[in-house]
This record gives C-alpha cells, structure tokens and sequence, in this order.
C-alpha cells in the first residue's frame, strides 16, 4: 500500500483559500510520483509543446537581443499586444492593441483586477468556481458568493443584486466542464449591464473545442463591450511562458497597468517576443487543431471508462472541449476521503470542495484528461473505480 | 525647442503613488526620444549584455523543453534556489535552497512582502526611498514614514518605534547611491531585535562595487538571521528575464509562496532555467566584472562633468557603485522646474519628489550613469548645466 505521507482530509479541512491551494499544490507533488496517474492538476500534455518554440526564442536573441534583454514596458511588447487583439478579432471581440494588457499568466490578470475592481466589495462566482481565482480574489479581500450554475452555465436569472463583479469561465469551465449557452450569455450581459455589474470573463480554453459550434465570447455579444476579457496562451502554446492577458475598457486597462506596475513591472520579456515570433513563422491555429484531435480521444477515453466503471448513481459532465470532466458521486459518498482510498490505489484527483467557499462540492470531483494519453486514463479510471468500491463497500 | 506633451509639474505633483510612477513612467518613455540623452531611468547597458544567453536558452529548450514549457512549482526553479542559496552563501549570508523564493523580479518580491508583512500597519523607507517599493507598499495599504538618512545612511538611532517594517536599500541605494556604514548596520541590526521591527534589506546593487571593500549584507551581521533579503539578476544578468528572489525565514518564505500562488502561479520557467545553465556553462562572476569596469567609467565620466560643470552650491554624492547619483541643487532651486528646462535642451532625470511620499525632495533629483557611456555623458551634464543656468537666471 503507498504511503502519502499527508493527511489530505485535515488539510482540505482547514479554512481559508491559501491554505486549500496549498494543500492542492501539495497534492499535485505527490502526484508526481512515477506510480501515480494524476487526474489532479490542470497541466496540457507536455509531449505536444511544439518543437519550434526552440527555434523561436533564438531567433528572438538572434535579432533582438538588446530589447528582449532590457527592461520592457509595463503593458507588454507592442507587437504581442497588436497580435492578441487581431486573434480576438477574428472572434468577434473587437479591440485594438490599446485595449490589451500582458500579464503574467491570466492567474496575473485575476489577480490584478481582484485589486483594481473588487474593492472590499462582493465577488460573484460560479458554482464550482477555478480555485486560482478564488485565491486571487480572497487575497483581495473580498467576500466571495457562489451563484447557481445548470447544466447550460450560470443562472442570469438567480444573480443576486449589487457586487463588485461577477467572476465565470464561460466556455469549458474549470472546473465543471460546462459550456453556457449562447441564450444565457446573453441574458447574463444584459442582466449585467441592468445590475451595473462588471463581468469579468475568463476565457482560456475556448480554443480547444472538440465538438459542436463555438459560441461567442461575452465580449462579443451586442451589449458586452464593457465586459473584461481574460485570456492565455497557456493552454494552447505553453504555461511555462506565463504569458496571458487582459482585454479591458481603456479606464480599467489602465488602472491594471498602474497595478502591474507595482506588482512585477512588466512580464517576462524574452517569452513575450518568442510567442510573437512563433506566431509569425509557425501556424498556432494548425497547432490548436492537433491539440484538439489529441485532447478529444482522451476526453472520449475518460468517457468511455467512466460509463464502464462508475456504479450506478454517478453522474458526470460531457465537455466539448477544455481539459476537465465533472463527476458527482452517488448519494452520501464524499470526494474527500475518496481521494484517500484513490491515493493509496495510485490515482490523483482534485475534491470538489476547492471550489467552493462555502463548504460545498463535497460529492464532486474534478477529472483533468489532457495530461494522460488513453491507456492511462483507462487505467487511471479503473483504479478510481475500485477507490469507488472500497468506500461505498 | 523640444514640445515634450505632457505638463510634468501637474503630472508629479498629483497625489498618489500610482500616479506618481505613472508620471515616471511616461518620462521614461518621452525619453526614448533618439534626440534625448536620459538619465531617468535605472537601466543596465544594453551593449552589455551577455551574448552568450542565446546559448543558454537554446540549452535549456534542447535539453528539457518539456520541463521548461510546462507549469512549474511557485517556489521556483529548484536549481535555481540552489543557485541562489550557493551565491548568497558567498557573500556570508547562510541560507538553503528551501528558504529561497524565486519571484518575478525583485518588485514582485518586494508586493508580496508588502502584503504578508505590511498588514495594514507603517511601513518605514529611506529618505529618499526607491520609487517601486514605495508603489508596491502603498498599493498594500500602509502608511508610509520617511527616516532620516545621512552620508553613512539610514540612521539607526533615529526609528521611529513600532512598525510594520523597514525598508531599506543598505548598498548604493536607490537613488541615493549612498551605502549604509558596516557600524550603522550593525546598530540597525540591533536596534530592529529590540524593536521586534522586521528588517526588508533590498539589494540589487552591492555586486556592482567599483572601489572600496564590500560590506556586509544585513542578513550576513551576526543576529541579522532574521532579515529578510531580496535580489535579483536584473542588474548583473538582464532584467528582462524578471528573475528576482527572496530569502526569508522559512514561515515569511510560507507565507510568501502562497501569496504568489494567487499572484502569478510562477515565475517564467525558460528565463529560470537559461539563468542556471548561464551560471552553468559561463562565469557571472567575471561578467560582473566587466560590467563594473565600464560602470565604474561612466561614474568618473559624471562625477567630473559635474564637478566641471554644476553651479555653486550643488551638491552630489559619490558612490562607489551602483547605478545612481543623487544630486542636491542650490538652495531655493527645484528639480521640477528644471526638469521641463532639460527636457527641452534634450536630457531627462527623475525629480527627487518622486522618491519621497511626504513632499520631500524637492530640491534633489536622481542621474542614472549606466545606460549612457561617457561622451554622452558629458554632453548630457553639459545640458543640464545649461538648463540649470536658465532657472537660476
């Protein structure tokens, strides 16, 4: 039997949001061990980084040196401001340059507008809700309320009334996997915009869609120019560059770059050119499409073992993109002493109550499916079903 | 005559940290202006920078791309707490990789200690202070109180009482360019225990000594164990890479790590690991030295064109290293008005207000020697003279 050495439900117990991400952070170490299979963390699949990011970062030192070297200017390097607004163009979100901040991962962007907008005001989030921007916005804070979600996202019509913002991941969510519909976001931007509600938008894996129709983001919705758009290339090139951004009404931008300023002074430079430069000579979106084709036979694995081997009573989501599937344990089972049984078994998950605040998510759990090919998803699942039997036995 | 767009004396004089580095920050870019010799801002040589980083970079993307690109541990790079630990160790300050932090330059650091340390107290600075400590205290919410500094720096017998911290940049201060006496030192180290007053020791600078023998870091007095040390590779390897640390006890270093969790996940993980094969495969040391050489040059170039050229009654400081000299204009002589005067004769300097939170320095102002070699220094000292002559005529 594997020793974790950690005693997760005590951790996961104890209050307050640093300490539940630094007891997921925990997690995601003793996940690294060669005989686990992690489902746990939110990490793509390192074998796909493509080759030619090598290739762009000399040429990056090659022809640049002396400005990817030196200090560089607090909203980011202008070409890489210009890309980002013409890729979110030509998804309808309408913006210039001047409108795009570079951050230092979108957790940067959360993390700064936690400050600029919310005040000492109440954040709105989803139900379950990205346990980064719950950690964001604590550290800011403000008080965090969860808002109704169903299977087509969250609930316009359920808002409570005044907060500082409301805080959702429209498209895939992390970490339910849901998608709200193109009705409801429209209802939500009008509903916002009646309340005088700022939506702040976090959009990071919109690109990686599998199946079905993209629906448009917030911003793009008639009536979404106030929304603030968070977005990454996290996901579809690499997190270790921790380039990210936020597109934001011109006062809040800049309000963001003042804040930027104090926090890091500007993102790390020579990444910034290398996503520039990798765009210009290799083609990102031919990139995202073989993401795509891989991440959509795991997620078909996951669901696949999951309908083999989850007992009656389970129910999960059906994503059709992102990287998370959603489990609810059947009736009076709970996720946190599961991932005991499953750590010993040598399968790693994430509970369902590090996305909550408010002691919720106990009988939900969060399944990553881009990090593992389809054999050890399979695998992964078997041993998550037999953690499954022990506790219900 | 140069129009320089923006009405400096307004901008500077608004209230507001945010603001007040917004200023700078728009001082800095009016002048990059290829007409306009700048003294304003704390930038490295750029003819300087280590060529050989390209090799590092492309080792690192060779070697373990997929280590690089991937998320990575919000602590930092293990290697390069190693590293960090190794070189502090050096310079007699005893740590182990597990109390290093790796942030995204030291102003990152500088944030998070301002929110884990500063709570809502005092926070006590310098008198003048660095400019991007003074934004990153404020935007915690504390007060800010200016100590009395002499010739030897921060005076140590002269601290208020109780406070959150202190705050000090002990070698070649910015933008002083003072260093603190190892007998000052001492007595601040003292004083502080009985205080129960934690000590944040600043220290970008003290490798690029130029004459005189090193002093002791804070952290390196006997009973300084508790002092909280932070630097960076900005200065002596490139700032663009945002690779700056933090050397805590290990419960600030705890806190430390959470707060960052929730601010940018981690620091850029290519730019960590090409510092480490820098390190690796090249001698930082002796590049440090080089850098010295050609900074101690442009010392000499301004300390004797301002000798040459200032009017009676200027004062200015003589340091032995660093990037900074701190000039003191005759009595009844403000940096402000001059600056709108040497903005239109073509050279730039910070006003001395910008250092201060409490309608100091006034009369002083900061010139920056690395980033302009030694005839472009005399020419921009001659300017300034001539600027200097407009306003006292």
């Amino acid at each position: 039997m594997l020793q974790t050495g950690l005693n997760w439900s005590a951790l996961l117990e104890r209050n307050g949001h640093a300490l539940r991400a630094s007891a997921i952070r925990d997690l995601l170490a003793v996940t690294e061990r060669p005989d686990m299979i992690s489902f746990a963390g939110g990490l793509p699949a390192p074998e796909l980084f493509p080759t030619a990011l090598r290739a762009a970062f000399d040429a990056v030192l090659r022809d640049d040196a002396a400005g990817a070297l030196q200090y560089g200017p607090t909203p980011g390097y202008g070409p890489l401001r210009e890309l980002v607004a013409e890729r979110l163009g030509r998804r309808g979100i309408a913006c210039t340059a001047g409108d795009v901040v570079i951050t230092t991962g979108s957790q940067q962007a959360l993390h700064l507008l936690g400050r600029v907008l919310a005040g000492r005001g109440t954040v709105l989030v989803e139900s379950p809700s990205y346990v980064g921007a719950l950690q964001a916005f604590s550290a800011a804070g403000v008080s965090i309320v969860h808002c109704p979600m169903d299977e087509h996202g969250l609930r316009a019509d359920a808002l409570p009334g005044a907060a500082a913002l409301l805080y959702t991941v429209p498209t895939f969510q992390n970490p339910a996997g849901t998608t709200m519909a193109l009705r409801r976001r429209r209802e939500l931007v009008v509903r916002a915009r009646e309340l005088g509600l700022p939506l702040v938008e976090d959009d990071p894996y919109s690109e990686l869609r599998f199946d079905g129709e993209p629906v448009p983001a917030l911003r793009a919705l008639p009536g979404g120019e106030d929304v603030v758009h968070v977005g990454t290339f996290s996901k579809v090139l690499s997190p270790g560059l921790r380039v990210g951004y936020v597109v934001a009404p011109r006062p809040v931008a800049e309000r963001v770059v003042l804040a930027k300023q104090g926090a890091d002074l500007h993102t790390e430079s020579v990444a910034q050119r290398a996503v520039v430069r990798f765009c210009r000579d290799q083609d990102l979106d031919a990139h995202v499409l073989t993401l795509c084709a891989a991440y959509r036979e795991r997620r078909d694995a996951m669901l696949a073992a999951l309908a083999g081997a989850m007992p009656p009573g389970t129910r999960w989501t059906r994503p059709e993109g992102g990287m998370f599937v959603w489990v609810t344990l059947p009736a009076g089972l709970e996720a946190v002493p599961l991932l005991a049984a499953a750590l010993e078994r040598g399968v790693a998950f994430v509970p369902g109550t590090a996305f909550h605040v408010d002691g919720g998510g106990g009988g939900s759990l969060r399944l990553n499916f881009t990090n593992s090919p389809p054999e050890t998803i399979r695998e992964g699942v078997a041993r998550l079903a037999r953690a499954l039997d022990r506790l219900a036995g």
